[in-house]
């Protein structure tokens, strides 16, 4: 089940705060709309927003396509410059919009209709760079993990927050097609419970031997000597390997360090931001209170009680055992092992 | 608000599983009354599962004092006995239940009136000395904290847990009283909220400074410097010092170790077991998955998804500053400290 998908006139965008009790999908034809279903998170995970955004940008421009270039242009400025405000921290939504920007300046030039073809083209090769990059990290993650390991993971990292395989669930589902097995401890995940609803769906779809836990509860497992390695998304990797990812697994990076469990960051070459010196760089999305105080229809915080929400959290570079990416893997991440697989980009 | 109180005929009983949004109490008269509302938290907090044990045993034998000796106390032996059963881990309901049948066994001579008279004093003499405890407990905790600190809590040690001023909120109860102030954060304690729920509510009720956050927040939290000191409550501490509380309080202490943050345990006299030796030896209680896959009254994991739900995990001693109990503070607790400590006690 695809996250996004294009679908001529439209974005398919299935709705993923509805799962995992109701599969629902949105049709996105304007930019407001695509912002609202990224905001809302109904589209989420960083190379998934990415995609979304790209074809939120094409089906938006559809309708200026018989108007005048100079109005086609201003307006697709404009909806690239509203889509990069949906959300601040996941540089993937910043790299797709920049490479339609780019293609619609390359464009300047030609009719609106070729270029409105130039745009659609643009963003089904994000996707399908994104795709491609999914299955490079699945391969390139069964190399550090063996047949029969336990995982733990946090927030979802799958098919739902990328294209296909996902990232930290890419080595799961491309090693189930292989008869790789892994038996995997899912963190729910709050305040919105990505861990729970989606992670522990798609794998329990795929076969993949799934367990959820309570965020708190992944010490304990570590204690006992349950885990074998943690491997998780990122939404920005800094220049230096600092990686932004989802509340809480900064806490996880921690646990792991101290329990001497490898700590494993899976995301595509597209999540590296360079302009991006260090974590401390990153801007963290803080979200509504009622994110926690009220989860899912029922209020559990006094009234009137302070919320602290930040959506995510930074893991110094230290505490990465390896960054794994489409272009392979950096291990012991630092500013050098960044620099250098950034030459190898091939793209 | 008491969570527990004692009216001469019944129990009357907070229910906790309702708060914050509704206050309601429930009237026990059985024991399978008391039995149910331990089981279901309604009543929950090691040093309230012992009073309400307490209380719940006498009002549970009422209906026998007309019956011949023998009935009464073959009943009581078998209402101590049933109670027992209810809930695994913290230790005081087995110390208070201890107590009862030793004022039972102290009276097997006397006439069942008398027997059960007796009973409600030592009930209500468990609830003194638990009340007493919180109090000492507090003006321990003040010395080791300084006005304007910020602190975080992990599930809910306060007056709903035990009597009036809590264990691990009783610096911050007290201190309020004294015009000492902390600024609090509550991780909000999945899977059933107690820190969201109760603590959270019990220190907006005292005008206490709280910010809710999610248990996974912790880290990012300690990691900006703005926790000062953790301090937790205790369900049961073994000889060695071990500490069993709310899953998610080792992963506490892991982070507070990482971070160079004194973390402290707070409990009376009463929560420590000297015939269990280490934390390996304390019995985890674990609950239903259906309250981390369906806790907010929506179902939000997957039908038939494994779930993992252990009530509590352990803290070896070895991650604790200090444990601040009635009779004193043990730093740095260990079997020798735990002995120590012990042998000053002088109730």
């Amino acid at each position: 089940m695809k996250p996004v998908e294009w679908a001529e006139d439209h974005v398919k965008i299935l709705d993923q705060t509805l799962l995992p009790t109701e599969v629902k999908f949105l049709e996105i034809r304007t930019a407001q709309q695509m912002w609202d279903a990224i905001k809302m998170l109904c589209v989420r995970g960083a190379p998934a927003i990415g995609v979304a955004a790209g074809y939120g940008v094409a089906a938006a421009m559809q309708e200026y396509v018989d108007q005048s270039m100079e109005t086609y242009h201003r307006e697709l400025e404009k909806t690239i410059e509203y889509l990069a405000t949906s959300r601040p921290t996941a540089v993937n939504l910043f790299w797709a919009l920049e490479r339609m920007k780019e293609t619609g300046r390359s464009h300047r030039n030609d009719a609106n209709a070729a270029t409105q073809a130039a745009l659609e083209e643009q963003a089904k090769s994000i996707e399908k760079y994104e795709e491609n990059a999914c299955v490079a990290i699945g391969e390139h993650a069964l190399t550090l993990l063996k047949d029969g390991m336990t995982l733990l993971t946090h927030c979802n990292a799958g098919g739902l927050a990328t294209v296909r395989y996902g990232t930290a669930l890419a080595p799961m589902l491309l090693g189930k097609e292989r008869g790789v097995h892994f038996k995997v401890y899912a963190d729910e995940t709050r305040p919105l419970l990505q861990g729970a609803r989606l992670t522990a769906w798609e794998l329990q779809q795929a076969g993949v031997d799934v367990t959820v836990i309570t965020d708190n509860m992944a010490g304990m497992l570590m204690k006992q000597g349950k885990i074998d390695a943690v491997i998780v998304g990122c939404d920005r990797v800094a220049a230096n390997g600092d990686a932004a990812n989802k509340i809480g697994t900064y806490s996880v990076a921690v646990l792991a360090k101290h329990h001497q469990i490898p700590f494993y960051v899976a995301g595509p070459a597209s999540t590296i931001d360079v302009n991006t010196p260090t974590g401390a760089h990153i801007p963290i999305e803080e979200r509504g209170m009622e994110e926690v105080a009220c989860g899912f229809g029922k209020r559990t915080a006094p009234e009137g009680v302070k919320v602290y929400n930040p959506a995510f959290d930074v893991t110094p570079h230290d505490l990465i055992t390896a960054f794994i990416t489409d272009k392979g893997i950096v291990e012991k991440p630092d500013e050098a092992g960044i620099a250098k697989l950034l030459s190898c980009r091939t793209e």
